[in-house]
């Protein structure tokens, strides 16, 4: 018991310090403030000031709906003289994070099933009905190939298929884009994010707009740069693309808003900023289907009851909304976790200065003598450096 | 060979501890103990405990699917007496990650294209033909000005325009919402998790409820937190929000779920937390197309093959399903990476301690003396302190 | 000022390092290095090579697009013989991060609005008018009760109902599935990557691949892994599930494309890595609404101006294409904080050799003389220790 006490006595009231030599030499004393400047600059200096090590992060959570405006007028043969509107191009009306708006086509109309000539290719022209296999369909085909040979064209006889006839031919790609003026349409962009373990939220509207500027402004990097509003064309532009090239074959643009806020500011400080990527290979001739396009049908029922459609392969430019960033926030943890490892740090700083005292300096066996206490294993029995005190 | 033997043997059979003085006082052996004892609750406690820093955390990766339920009738004048199904009022028929239930609608049937007047404005009220344009085209116009000032409708003149005709009207919002009812329908929401780094995965319909439970529960915070079908008009209270005044203009809901799990802990433990908040701006006056709208149509071709179309321009509530979470696991590097800090924060105590003992007691001049040992740097040739082992 | 300069120059000009006692034994010293080498190993081979614990991470950020090619011909009484393509299956044409494929359907065609019978089921079938309430609708209801009881069929009388007319009766679904062939589709997957922190991007499409290889492969994990073309049998294999057996109800693939790269290494060491999961519920005893559909219309209009529809039941296989990956590289502050907790915690080696060498040895009485010295507090006027250096 009184042992116990003994030693409760001595844990609480016992203060110990590592015993300390001092050498005062003028190099070895700027060299270790030297290198302790250096781990204090760079734990003070790039740890805290420059990536913000005294701050927890957070991920965003977002949410985008998007508005297309505009009008345009196309003059066709096989369409006539038509007006296209939102309705019309924008395929499907409404998509999360993403819009679709098209700029060329190669339009179809009035297909029936029933049978007609495959579009010839390398497996599908033929000479007789030996080279058509009744059944047979592959990865490419329009139809089911029904075994006969019948002429496509005055010139070339195909494979009878079993399809929505006549067919779809899609070589000739319009050219210049169909839906030329699409350069102009302009889309309307509203985000909202959500730091959830921040609990702060923020739209891309700010507050501190105008309706009649909000109706009117354009985005434009330099003199509007929070316009929630964007001209289709200036995005492409941004992205050092051309857009009646990639009008013509279609492609993927991405819009991205980034977010990365400094919580520890006001909240008027945390703003988007807006950046535009090309997201598909522009490049046609080292890939496969290039561009961006996809085939929809508008189905319609004739006076008997029959079932047509008008097949359109639409090409245009999807745009991807892209939400990203991080937001930080002063907090305990990492804030200990960079001290601490800061402070492990400054020990490296005596191992190097001791390396360069004890091994390297002319007077090293001096200061290895007053560093150093030597003590021998001794044998039971030998009385000697028993109860020695120093 | 010897001198490196002798090395060898002295690296591997030696062992360097600090010398330590161990002062015995009341004062700053509370002192110390005490600081210890903080730095040791701080990191157990809070590291440890609180913000579980022995664990390694991974972000969810999820897969969410849909389906609505309900019926309602609506009786106007334009339309008639005419049943909403799903097939009607979720538009697109299937999103990922979203939904959209139509509200609210304002409809044009029977467009042709053709010349008419325009929607009445600022930019298209006219007095004569001089104040129209040909070919001139706005982001707000419905179609492409042809130079004629024309009837729009007894007392108003507008610029025609070549446009589907008859123009939209959108400026009378239906006030209640067409659809009131839609309040009353119900969303099944299924959601899978998988965090990759653990390879663990989880779905919200839980392995506990029976098909009975499941066929006949709705969503409720208190009663039936677990049950994936979710009242619409309840979604919209739970944000804090007025369904009807919600359902005029549209809006965007976000429906959260929340899957922060500890897998240390059994499976079962790892069960989602719904919450509900209104992602888009509210307030109609400051801000630009308030709520959530688009436009749509379905075409149709009448008996002699001219295209008709019936514009709606759709408000409505879409919810998109947003998940997130991080899940936690024991792991040996974050451990590690805590305890390496805290080991250096106790670093910490002896500075601490140092400075009050050494600088500020009383007794600061004889701690110091027994604490330091002063070396001081010699000349070549002096013989005095060489040699004196301490 | 004198103080003031020879505290600075004390400051600067002085090294201080602790006094260590090297105890010559061979037991300890084993026990020492041993502890060490265990500490060096696992902070260089678990926390740096393994774990990659000198590099900084980032999330990727991902833009995908689908393709889906294939065509099937089915033959029923309902529909006739009839041909099926992308337009036909594909619902909707397009969607960002996802695409679906239908394989069986319910139709009801030439749907009116109108009264006709409800479905029977518990709450519809009835025996008189007293049974049905007017204007009484629930969850699963096709349309609003009119109050009367009419026959549903020979032998049930269900109460009438307000709504479009036929009401579908979705209970026997069609087995085996009706578009059987969809197992020979193949989707082409264009995925492209973006780690934003290392500004790092990549394709799917590797540079390496050859337009003819790119038009014929298909993805096969030990012969074709980078080929971007899937068979969407073989997507369902490759999950552990039967095509044919999920065809019928429809179900949720996940196509999963991991990322994680090294960017200390060449950017061609960057590829993808495929996975297929089933990411809904399989077992259809144990949930609600099993597998995975949706309903949609077709709208058209008769000779008289009436709106019909065709109102499918469409149950198939929605691909969720879910990118994820973690981008690593090395940087400053992730090595100089595990170097810093790895310094950290070779203090660990000396506080346990420490409690070896002063408690657990039979001569640590001897060691403990050796490393430490009891200074005793004194009292003021006590001359005795003041003074005496050592």
């Amino acid at each position: 018991m009184a042992a116990c006490g003994e030693a409760v006595r001595g844990f609480l009231f016992e203060y110990d310090t590592p015993r300390i030599v001092l050498i005062r030499s003028r190099k070895v004393g700027l060299i270790n403030r030297a290198v302790q400047l250096g781990i204090l600059a760079y734990v003070i200096g790039w740890v805290f000031l420059w990536e913000k090590g005294y701050q927890e992060t957070d991920s965003v959570v977002s949410s985008v709906t998007t508005k297309v405006k505009g009008v345009t007028m196309t003059n066709t043969s096989t369409l006539g003289t038509r007006i296209w509107d939102v309705a019309d191009y924008v395929i499907p009306p409404q998509e999360k994070n993403a819009v679709f708006i098209m700029t060329n086509m190669i339009v179809t109309p009035n297909q029936h099933q029933g049978h007609c000539a495959e579009l010839p290719d390398d497996n599908t022209v033929c000479k007789d009905n030996s080279s058509c296999v009744p059944g047979y369909v592959s990865i490419h085909s329009n139809g089911i190939q029904t075994g006969a040979c019948i002429p496509y064209n005055r010139s070339i006889n195909t494979c009878e298929v079993f399809a929505w006839c006549p067919v779809e031919d899609d070589y000739p790609i319009p050219k210049p884009a169909f839906l030329q003026e699409a350069e102009n349409f302009t889309i309307l962009v509203k985000n909202n994010i959500w730091y959830s373990k921040f609990n702060f939220t923020k739209r891309n509207i700010l507050p501190t707009f105008s309706s009649t500027y909000l109706k009117n402004c354009i985005y434009d990097a330099q003199t509007d740069p929070f316009c929630p509003i964007f001209r289709l064309g200036n995005i492409v532009k941004a992205a050092g693309q051309n857009f009646q090239e990639m009008a013509v074959e279609g492609g993927v643009m991405g819009l991205q808003i980034n977010w990365d806020c400094n919580l520890d500011r006001a909240a008027s400080h945390c703003v988007p900023k807006y950046s535009f990527r090309r997201l598909d290979n522009k490049d046609s001739a080292n890939t496969i289907s290039p561009g961006y396009n996809f085939r929809f049908a508008k189905y319609y029922k004739d006076s008997s009851g029959i079932e047509t459609r008008t097949l359109t392969k639409t090409y245009g430019i999807r745009i991807d909304i892209i939400v990203f960033g991080k937001a930080g926030k002063f907090d305990v943890i990492p804030t200990m976790i960079n001290i601490g490892s800061g402070l492990a740090l400054f020990g490296a700083a005596t191992v190097l200065c001791d390396i360069i005292v004890l091994y390297c300096m002319k007077k090293r066996y001096f200061y290895r003598e007053k560093k150093y206490k030597y003590v021998e294993d001794y044998e039971v029995g030998t009385s000697e450096t028993y109860g020695t005190n120093s």
